[in-house]
């Protein structure tokens, strides 16, 4: 057996051992990794960057699953996520970059500049960083233990508090249902769920910052451009493009006037600012290119410059817009910008660090729903009367926010409750009740 | 530690023991291997095949390196071979083909066709063909103890027999020298000598028909086209073309008006030549392509026909010289049609095969060499006053043949010794004596 150490900077150093069986599973892994998901072994195969992301992605659900209780990562699956992950960034490990260095002559003064292999810069920053986000989201789970709250597990659905059962009844009821005692939590155990709750949207919002860094650092492939409209009015729509232009509004309302139901339309939406950025930025550099000196007359070179600056305006409230629907629906999926970009990437240690932060980005999320879920519970049962509307956990101010009817006038507000309901299908009832409120909420 | 069981299908089991660091080493190299050498990460890496494939050459150099002499090979670097090769390989473990396969129905007599996985049947047939090879030429080596003959290091050159080193006095003193008893070898080492040459040359032969096989499935580049002349003609250069378009000179006769002296020549000459076949292979397409009915008349598609017929008859003869050449010349290096396919190669499958097959060919061309060398300084001492280029060791019939002065007619021959001393470039001396008789020999 062999003991490793797995190379974390904070206090606790993780050890594990390899067995022989982890030494073949070791290899298989990485052959399949070598043959990038072509079992034919022939060309149908990935390259090794998406390779690599796939099986980020893939070891991360096998792990976490859909995480759908607050208790302690089983150490099973908690061992298997160090050693294969482990495995799985060992490439960045090799990766150097060369920078030059001033080196000191023989007689002291004299400085001759070298180069010399040092850790890749990017990779050294975001991968230790995502190393320490990805632990502290392990020990946050590993900290639920001796809870107040617990779970119910699929089938005993029927026996829990009966006034609750018939509006909440869940669609999937197979799933474990998280449960209060009778008297609702204790303030101490609120107020610690509260505390993780902020901590873990820390970690979701650096694990984000991470991962938008490293999106923004791929190239956009050229196939992007065969699949998007041509320009940016005809990616818009003409009702969102007219909002766009017309300076006087502002983003929030059309934030607003979007009035977004589902997370695939808000995804939808996305994409179509995304490919109008895109299909802008494109024209703009065309413009550039054709202001070569004494090709056009001035006139001419005034009129596009213009545009050029009509378009540069739309691209930043397009950017805003973007950034506002990032922020209110945290765990979206991937735009198709982004999956076009992670597909076609072939950066190895970009690879990497994008689909790291990527699955910490969903764990740190999936956490936040459950902690949203248990003291929801605890609202109802605390303060039965208050209506569903008002019972939000607010990313924006992490601040989880009861018994407060009135929202700030023009400040945007959406209830974590929402989202959950959306990705999980499961409070359609609670959705229904909040549709109908929807519009005062604006 | 773990013990590992090599599969193969011999008598013995080969079995080694993984430890820490070992792990630490396969990571590494597999890392690396994702990495595609390129260090930075990012995407200038080689794809996957071919880092496999420089993987599996660079291995060899490192464990066997050139080979100076017949001695077993020691225990550390047999442990490496066996252990990194097994690393190298693990993907093709994992390849699989769907293959059609009859299912009797529950009544005894419906046959259903399903697809099923089955092991990759081109590697799986050629893979323990190699590994068996592999293991057969390793015990070749692991036999050479207790011989009659040894090795002069380096510096001791001059201590030899005083009347060799005057005119055999090698460029390259530092290599190891060979050393035969003053009364020359026994008859029973001899024998063994030259069964154990027998062997290696028929797994040199074994070896090179995989290299040659799996080269030929892969397709080659379009990178290819670019580089070669458009036609068989300027591919060939005048005098060869009228050579090979001239029915009634035969192929052997065209092989000695070559006369090529070095080994670059040859590989230029057969470059030359399979540049041709593949213009005319474009070319004979073509001519298929237009010969759609109804687009031409008769007379033009008759005389695109006779051109078609000419062309693949001169394939027919470039071919068969090609075939020559290559026999005469069993360790060339791969030709440039050769190194772009294997340059361009994706399927990792076809990789590994041509890869560990090359380093066969290599392997048992440098026993075969340094038993050839044996052999001679045994001569040497026999038979001193033998002329020089008598003593030739014929790979195409097996057998050594010393003191035949006469070669039967029309056989060509080819002394090893040629190719060593062009190799190694050691016995200018030897080879300067042959130059002299060489239009003799044909």
């Amino acid at each position: 057996m062999a003991i490793h150490l797995l190379p974390f900077k904070g206090k606790k150093t993780i050890t594990y051992t390899l067995s022989a069986s982890d030494i073949e599973n070791m290899k298989e892994k990485f052959a399949k990794l070598l043959l990038g998901d072509d079992t034919s072994g022939g060309a149908r195969g990935v390259c090794v960057a998406l390779a690599l992301s796939n099986g980020i992605i893939n070891l991360s659900a096998t792990v976490f699953g859909e995480l759908w209780k607050l208790e302690p990562l089983c150490e099973d699956k908690k061992i298997r996520w160090r050693k294969e992950m482990d495995w799985l960034l060992s490439p960045t490990t090799y990766m150097v970059e060369l920078v030059p260095t001033k080196q000191s002559g023989a007689d002291g003064c004299t400085f001759e500049v070298i180069m010399t292999p040092k850790a890749r810069s990017d990779v050294h920053v975001n991968l230790p960083a995502l190393q320490k986000l990805d632990m502290m989201l392990i020990e946050v789970m590993d900290s639920m233990i001796d809870t107040e709250f617990w779970y119910e597990e699929s089938g005993s659905r029927a026996d829990g508090r009966g006034k609750i059962t018939g509006p909440r009844k869940s669609k999937k009821w197979w799933l474990p249902s998280p449960r209060v005692p009778e008297q609702g939590l204790s303030q101490f155990q609120r107020k610690r769920l509260v505390f993780q709750a902020k901590l873990v949207h820390q970690i979701l919002k650096a694990a984000k910052s991470i991962n938008e860094q490293v999106l923004s650092h791929m190239p956009i492939p050229a196939a992007v451009m065969d699949a998007l409209p041509k320009s940016g009015r005809a990616s818009l729509g003409e009702d969102l493009y007219q909002a766009i232009t017309t300076d006087y509004i502002p983003v929030e309302e059309i934030f607003v006037s979007l009035s977004l139901k589902t997370e695939h339309s808000v995804l939808e939406t996305i994409n179509r600012l995304e490919g109008a950025v895109f299909a802008w930025n494109q024209r703009i550099l065309e413009e550039r290119s054709k202001r070569s000196p004494g090709r056009h007359s001035w006139s001419f070179m005034k009129d596009s410059s213009s545009e050029v600056d009509k378009m540069s305006a739309c691209i930043e409230r397009v950017d805003a817009l973007v950034q506002l629907l990032k922020s209110r629906y945290p765990n979206l999926p991937p735009t198709f910008i982004d999956v076009l970009k992670v597909q076609y990437n072939v950066d190895v240690g970009h690879a990497i660090v994008e689909a790291y932060a990527r699955v910490l980005v969903g764990v740190a999320f999936s956490i936040l729903s459950r902690v949203a879920e248990i003291l929801l519970e605890d609202d109802l049962i605390k303060k039965p009367n208050t209506p569903m509307t008002t019972l939000k956990f607010d990313l924006s101010s992490d601040v989880y926010l009861a018994g407060i009817t009135e929202t700030p006038p023009g400040h945007i507000r959406r209830s974590l409750m929402d989202q959950i309901s959306m990705v999980d299908g499961r409070y359609d009832a609670v959705v229904g009740k909040k549709k109908e409120v929807k519009q005062l909420r604006w």
